[in-house]
């Protein structure tokens, strides 16, 4: 018999549940992993929001189908947000309520792109990103920022590669999974190049938004002559620890949020009414708790940064957002350790896993094999033995290359 | 500037959103409307389901990313149901928990079918089915059952139609619009053809399963050699009245379970951790308020077929399940009234929105343009004079067609 279509047999997993995987199978056995693979916050959901939930549910009043796009008081408020803190001025009508940032991705991905169309991916990337394109029949041409500069985007090398047939350009800023920040700078040399090509859209993932240690916050669509190119796409997981929910959105020019929103009613309908009202609370209530998170992500942040710092050969770029560092850890491929060669980011995972029971996810899901993702959405407690295990088990690779 | 992707522009909005927003647009104007478009419960989702859901956001522990496929516990729990009410062997790895029923399909479309691949829809179809086959670039081949046939599946031309193109037969069962429940021997027949095609798979939507008046519940994955062969689909929604918490999913082959989770994976990740306990309490609970609830069903089914016997000239199939009416009102194509040209079903429903302010679904929207769609999940006192009603409206017809 026939198996997967084509488009199915076309992706692989996800790299990071691969890892979640290995590690869950792994403490099932009694070994005390200490797993650093997930993107997610460590923290509970903030109780206000709890409590809205709760109280929506009480109410009675959201057993039945919300809206396709979303309850329209949710996509107020998110418009709202987006005239008061980014300069944008979207609308209501610019918003799609979707299962997930992902989600929000994919139905931007299938409403805009083509079979053949070219995406140009600004990497290290986001897993999905390429399997997302592929999915929809494009072809993802990624461009990597080098760790060298800092994992910026790397404007000489997209004003070669964007042409014609190109669709889309992707990214994240606060980056999953380098943590780095693009500068407005950039920003403004990537909108520059944008304006020269009437069909290219942009796809700005601002995610990790509120987890951001500098003053600099720009989304990509106040830039001048960026609103009609650009889809934002934001969630409530990441800053208000709410990744099991599921809420995510775009905000768009009006006829592709109608796109979205016609091809979501066929594909899955809206997603959770008590999740949506859980998130219209995050967006309209005390944000404290945002900020608490934000302080503890930033003193992990720099306590795992001096912890790296002692690990020869292990070289890492500070982020300046997000819950993650990208180290470069290819110095050691050449090695072996524990009856494991290393000679790539996957190799060095399935040794740290082995050996120091630390789950990371090897660089070469992210489009750069020299490198490894930590995530620091990990409580100290975690994260300071981690590392000394990691350097440990670094330690006796370092022997053996070098014997 | 390029708009829609092919793949978008190749679908229109949801027939039964298109009418539920134009009747919501009435009723903010003042206008009393009684809406009888949606597909959805008028009861509130049982307590014991609402406890659960509260109490799984109390205990914290729900906060996180579920796994991809749904929690292992609901799965089980899914699995074990299929083995005592269905007869049907599936294990949690066969299963796959969705953003709803309609999730459930569109990722099972998407990871079977190829661009080219023959789709066989057997008609009237519920609204998404031809969509989703259109967007994952297959062929939409639909045959009707006929009015005059009870809306039996029309295994005669099924048998024409089947060919080594044909990668997939999709129907629903209590049926979505008709509320016919298919007989176990039209099924048989429809697993004997699949015998001769080793490439064909069979998606058995089977989510009004309990809402079902006959003695008669065969699921197709059941029958001799089906197993392997067959999607099934179901979700809480309907039978719980939880359609607003979306938590939908199909029970496969293990192949097919995988390649949906690996495809979600990528598109849109679990649906909402809160919503999945509420589910797995639904199916582990005491069912009394889902025997409640079909009883009350299956006594507005009766109201509600009484009173079109009282409209001369529109025709109806008692439905066996769902919570349906699908009449034939075509005997009124040709006539006017309050200036409103009769010429097919979007016709008729714009008349009787216009005219009766009631709100049905043309059956156009449903590939059979001689009837529309009444759902009878509507309270009593809203069915009742919703029919006198349409009953008043269709008599003015009469009286301009007859004059």
């Amino acid at each position: 018999m026939r198996r997967a279509s084509i488009r199915a047999a076309s992706i692989v997993e996800s790299a990071t549940s691969g890892m979640a995987a290995q590690a869950r199978a792994l403490k099932l056995k009694g070994v005390d992993v200490i797993s650093l693979s997930q993107g997610e916050p460590d923290f509970p959901t903030p109780e206000f929001i709890c409590d809205a939930a709760k109280k929506a549910i009480d109410s009675g009043k959201y057993f039945s189908y919300p809206p396709t796009g979303g309850y329209v008081d949710l996509k107020e408020a998110i418009a709202l947000k987006y005239k008061i803190e980014n300069g944008v001025g979207y609308n209501p009508s610019n918003i799609v309520v979707c299962n997930g940032a992902k989600q929000a991705l994919s139905s931007t991905i299938l409403s805009v792109l083509d079979p053949g169309d070219e995406a140009i991916i600004l990497g290290p990337f986001w897993v999905s990103y390429y399997a997302q394109v592929t999915l929809a029949g494009g072809k993802p041409i990624v461009i990597n920022g080098k760790f060298e500069n800092g994992f910026k985007p790397p404007i000489d090398q997209l004003e070669e590669a964007i042409n014609n047939k190109t669709r889309l350009i992707i990214f994240s800023s606060p980056s999953n999974p380098t943590g780095v920040v693009y500068p407005k700078k950039d920003l403004e040399q990537i909108a520059n190049l944008v304006l020269r090509y009437p069909d290219v859209l942009v796809i700005s993932d601002e995610i990790y938004e509120h987890i951001n240690y500098t003053n600099a916050r720009v989304s990509f669509a106040s830039l001048p002559g960026m609103f009609e190119r650009t889809i934002t796409i934001n969630g409530f997981g990441k800053c208000f620890a709410m990744t099991g929910w599921r809420v995510g959105y775009l905000a768009a020019p009006e006829w592709i949020a109608s796109e979205v929103t016609k091809m979501q009613g066929h594909l899955s309908s809206s997603n959770s009414s008590i999740a949506q009202r859980a998130a219209l609370a995050a967006l309209t209530g005390d944000n404290t708790s945002v900020r608490n998170m934000v302080s503890e992500y930033r003193q992990r942040r720099d306590m795992v940064h001096n912890l790296f710092g002692s690990i020869p050969g292990v070289e890492t770029v500070l982020p300046d957002g997000a819950f993650y560092f990208f180290p470069k850890v290819s110095r050691y491929y050449g090695s072996k350790a524990a009856g494991i060669e290393i000679r790539n980011s996957d190799d060095l995972c399935t040794y740290l896993l082995k050996e120091a029971h630390v789950a990371l996810v090897p660089g070469s899901a992210f489009g750069d094999d020299e490198c490894v993702r930590l995530s620091y959405a990990a409580s100290r407690q975690e994260l300071s033995p981690a590392l000394t295990r990691i350097q440990e088990a670094i330690h006796k690779l370092e022997m053996v290359q070098y014997a």
